[in-house]
């Protein structure tokens, strides 16, 4: 994964991440930055979301050590103005999927990328419309093993994506790195994102 | 891909619908029925996108052989009421991407399950809005390799992603197999789709 000709480096432990921009046949090498996700006392959770995509990136530049511009990322999901995290045990999962159950959640992720001394990022906002589901189908979810290291406590890339009736904005975002925005970040830090895609 | 404890069995050559049934954790085999695509005298492309669901089914079935629920899809690109399938070559290629460049289309997907002397089908239907593509751009996309088998000559699942402003309605009913239809059709056919989901 750390690919010897870089173009870039991603600052992110997520293999999701990484799946994502493979897709783009960006090369890069990796970094797993430790930050602290608290909010601060009445944070906003776009301004938390900004801030945390930004200290990724930043924290990435400093264990990278290179001259390379550094991606940083965080997603979020959020209903009736409360952001849910990932959930910390079974009972928080399922008390997270009832609450998804049978309507419309977002899913916000943003991007940053600190290149050259400038830091830029941008927001992506995405409207997601579940079918119901039942507490049984909940409790056979979570023995899938795919509820616990995920916001909101599903998965929309695996078996999740059957509770999804429709979505409106980005499904990359959704997965957690937002595509358009991201190549249009790295192609205003100088990144040439098309250099390694010929076939 | 042939599983022995097959549950369905995918009539697709597709190697992307054979990817999303698998996200599912559905247990099937595959066969690849030679289905004649073209379109009846004054056919409307619903019916025809119906039609070619139901017969890749049904010739999935001759050819299985086996008294399993067979599955089968069709997807195609409409804009402006014309239907555009896969590009012939790069001119035709540039030509739909010049045409969905910088404005929305619709992606339609239809999935047909045949089981037990009976076949019911679902049609999903997505909207795509594409940002602006330069002729430069196309060209080198067309490079890259991807367009070439794709209906509408882009890949939404590849580094087509970074055309696409938003989309409304299901994602991966526009990569070729709606999946909440899909496992909705299934489990009416008696399928247990939460079998071998178990961590």
């Amino acid at each position: 994964m750390n690919h010897p000709a870089a173009q870039i480096v991603l600052a992110s432990a997520s293999p999701r991440r990484a799946e994502l921009l493979a897709q783009l046949r960006i090369r890069f090498s990796r970094v797993s930055p430790d930050v602290d996700e608290a909010a601060r006392p009445g944070e906003d959770v776009v301004d938390l979301l900004r801030r945390l995509a930004q200290a990724k990136a930043l924290a990435g530049r400093e264990l990278a050590g290179a001259a390379l511009p550094v991606l940083g990322a965080d997603t979020l999901v959020a209903v009736d103005g409360v952001a849910l995290g990932k959930p910390a045990d079974r009972t928080q999962a399922l008390d997270m999927l009832a609450r998804l159950s049978g309507r419309a959640h977002e899913v916000l992720s943003a991007v940053a990328v600190v290149a050259a001394g400038s830091i830029q990022t941008e927001v992506s906002r995405t409207t997601v419309v579940f079918r119901p589901i039942s507490m049984a189908e909940a409790a056979r979810y979570w023995d899938t093993g795919e509820p616990a290291d995920k916001a909101g406590a599903y998965g929309i890339q695996g078996i999740g994506s059957v509770f999804v009736l429709r979505i409106e904005g980005s499904y990359s975002g959704v997965v957690g790195l937002p595509l358009l925005e991201t190549e249009r970040l790295l192609t205003a830090a100088g990144v040439d994102c098309w250099r390694y895609r010929q076939a």
